[in-house]
């Protein structure tokens, strides 16, 4: 099975590396990072540089294709050549996943039309305006397509695909060696467990950052 | 805060990844990956190819330093020059902390010696040959000191101090910036919660891996 995941300037690692850590241990799984244009790219906040096994243009197939998110997602989404090469490589898959913001991304390119898809909790309403349906859950599924909510979520996507594709035992197995036995010391990982200003205080920061983040994309093309 | 977070060949990155996601958003936080020799690594199976900030010799302090896991934190326990980093550095920190395997290799520095921790469940007896005090739990503090068990739990790990260090308005900002909401579709994250032959097949995989990486590292030196 090979597993492609695109990796980008202004990525959230963890959008990649929590279903990368799962995914890569299905057996006989070829995990690989894709990038395009230059191979090493860096994290949203710039501490993670990390370098891409190929760049897009010389990946023409998957059968998995990972689409995480951040802020250079955003980015992305007026890049035709990405749009393009993704839904190029998605006539080749049998599942296209994304985690967070990705699934704008692989909305902007059209591959989410009329689909239900989930993102990141303050873009549901980005992702209905892109042309697909928002369901605030946790991985939502439609047809081949599969989405995770922000971040994190992407490891409950790994479990939920290495669980299909790979079977009950093998999923546990995975689930076991990387110890995947949340405890969180607070309970506040979704919009509907914290207070309101909190809230809305996050959501007006990030949806601030995106929009800058969406300025400059049109600036420069 | 200078966070300084280790990392090396074999590193399992979501060990890393994990409470980086959570702790380079800690405001006034600066995060660093630093490597041992050659900055550029890569992960346990190859697949994640990373290049860190600097190498161990460039840094000489740390509010935080946190030690990650995998197969090559296996092999660096028998390398003296990282040991007696892990030493000098810890000498500077306010919290030294491990994910994983990563408790191994500071155990094998001598920083555990008689502390209370925790590691990937499959290396708990491991932890008290190496002159520590195992306990199987999610995450255990002795003093500064601040372990994790494998690899997920770095996630609840670096909650917990950013908890600690910012409070818990920025906590539950952070919790809910990365939509830590944990549903994995099964409940096998720990090792009482999965049959007996499944445990043992998978502690039998690791530890022979574990082994042969052992064995290797004897042999370089």
């Amino acid at each position: 099975m090979d597993i492609v995941c695109l990796i980008f300037d202004g990525i959230t690692a963890l959008d990649a590396i929590g279903p990368y850590e799962v995914l890569s241990r299905l057996p006989g799984a070829r995990f690989q990072f894709v990038a395009p244009g230059a191979t090493t790219v860096r994290s949203d906040n710039g501490a993670v540089c990390w370098t891409a096994e190929a760049s897009i243009e010389q990946v023409s197939r998957a059968d998995l294709l990972l689409v995480p998110g951040g802020i250079g997602a955003r980015r992305l989404m007026s890049n035709p050549e990405v749009l393009a090469w993704l839904r190029a490589l998605d006539l080749t898959t049998q599942l296209t996943a994304s985690v967070c913001t990705g699934a704008l991304l692989l909305a902007a390119s059209g591959l989410l039309q009329g689909r239900k898809a989930t993102t990141h909790w303050a873009f549901l309403d980005t992702l209905r305006e892109l042309g697909a349906t928002p369901v605030a859950e946790r991985c939502v599924r439609d047809g081949k397509y599969a989405s995770a909510a922000g971040v994190s979520a992407g490891i409950d996507l790994g479990l939920s695909l290495a669980l299909e594709l790979a079977g009950r035992d093998t999923a546990e197995a995975i689930q076991l060696s990387i110890e995947y036995d949340p405890q969180p010391p607070l309970d506040a990982g979704s919009p509907d467990k914290v207070g309101a200003a909190l809230r809305q205080a996050l959501f007006d920061r990030i949806r601030k950052l995106d929009k800058r983040a969406a300025a400059e994309a049109a600036e420069r093309r």
